[in-house]
């Protein structure tokens, strides 16, 4: 049982909480919680590299040999799961997962083709719930440009409640070159903007299309929604500003997904 | 200038900030930012108590004599604004707002109805959220069971961007009697569900409506979603379980705004 915070995996594991730098050289990145870790576990295609348990959760879960099924893991005591667990009240299980490497060939593969496109979204909790109403509506790929919040920050992994295992997605190095690349592909972009000239719910998405949203503050830069096939706009009543990015790209999505059976 | 964090003033914003109890006997609530205080001020509807404003906010903002049009305000020390601040790094300024109170009979008065119906909604992030979508749709009354958070949480006036000001809403001390009240005013109610029988987008939503939220994570209880006109459910893909409350709200609610012209 390791007991010490200053244990080397302990230290690795805080790191790995907080920084994305190390998230990035290391490959890994860091679950917690009971369903977030058997989900992992379960998933053919997730890879946990340890799992790190409290002896509490080990008495009345993980007895059962069959619980951690091969994957490698360790004891930790209650004091250094405090320390390592990014929550208020840890639940007692916390894992090391391996990033996934997800391809924009097989996002634009199949006959249908729905992406979602941000650019420099900041709000872990946007992004993580962003993650989660992806894979509601069936979302083939998410792609961020590479100043957006990292996807392995510990809130966006918990607010996509599970959804990051499931749905593809991948940083841009070169947004603008990317999007060009999509719409080459015959996939139109259509970019959220309260500028839109277009009701949203006018257009015929087909089967495939993607949806550009913007950061929270300042929404789209020019750059990138001159390259929109079309800006379509969501309307507001009241004296509200702009909708929330995530209540955004929800209603947008749900309303691209009517396309499938269409 | 209040320099002192034992101030009786400085003592009573920090419980008014804490404490739903404290806001309910005094009848009062904290904003804070530059937009939410220069919004209530500039609000008819909106009564502002008191104001309290940092020397450099004073200097950058207020100095101009018609600022605070009228308000009364204090000027406290950068380190007491920290103490009263519900933010990391606060813009300077706070206030104390008197609390509105709406009627259950203005919110069905006029031919067009739109309510939101939420029952033991949990957490402040999502309810600010709801009460920004539900300005950005024309919502007519936010209608919460008297267990749902409280609504003028710091964290629930942040994340509703000034909406807390423009959408009306009440607390049900009988949650299940005021869904009964609301129907025999020709108001059918809708509940979002997941064993909803008719999917969302299947339904004509009319003038009248109103849309039923439950808890993020119990969902509806059985006694209420029963009072439900009809349960509907939001169709989803993959292993998600539930969308995120706020996010299922934004996409039934923009789709009853497309009756409002129908």
């Amino acid at each position: 049982m390791i007991s010490s915070a200053s244990n080397n995996q302990i230290k690795n594991i805080i790191k790995l909480q907080k920084q994305a730098k190390v998230r990035n050289e290391q490959g890994l990145f860091v679950v917690e919680g009971r369903k977030m870790f058997e989900e992992a576990r379960d998933q053919a295609h997730v890879f946990v590299e340890k799992a790190y348990c409290s002896s509490s959760y080990y008495e009345e879960y993980a007895k059962n040999d069959s619980y951690f099924k091969g994957i490698a893991f360790e004891l930790v005591s209650d004091s250094v799961m405090k320390e390592i667990s990014e929550t208020i009240t840890p639940q007692g299980i916390l894992a090391l997962v391996k990033k996934p490497e997800y391809k924009i060939e097989d996002m634009l593969r199949s006959d249908r083709v729905r992406l979602l496109l941000l650019e420099d979204l900041r709000d872990p909790g946007n992004l993580g719930t962003m993650i989660r109403t992806s894979e509601g509506v069936g979302i083939t790929g998410v792609i961020m440009s590479k100043n957006s919040v990292d996807i392995f920050n510990p809130k966006v992994i918990r607010s996509t409640m599970g959804s990051i295992y499931r749905v593809p997605f991948l940083y841009a190095e070169d947004f603008a070159k990317t999007l060009t690349e999509i719409k080459n592909q015959d996939v139109p972009i259509y970019a959220a903007h309260l500028a839109g000239a277009v009701q949203y719910d006018t257009i015929d998405y087909g089967k495939r299309s993607a949806i550009l949203i913007g950061n929270e503050a300042n929404g789209l830069t020019d750059e990138i929604s001159n390259l929109a096939t079309k800006c379509i706009k969501i309307p507001m009543e009241g004296q509200v500003e702009s909708l929330n990015a995530a209540i955004a790209a929800a209603v947008l999505l749900y309303e691209v997904k009517k396309y499938d059976t269409k």
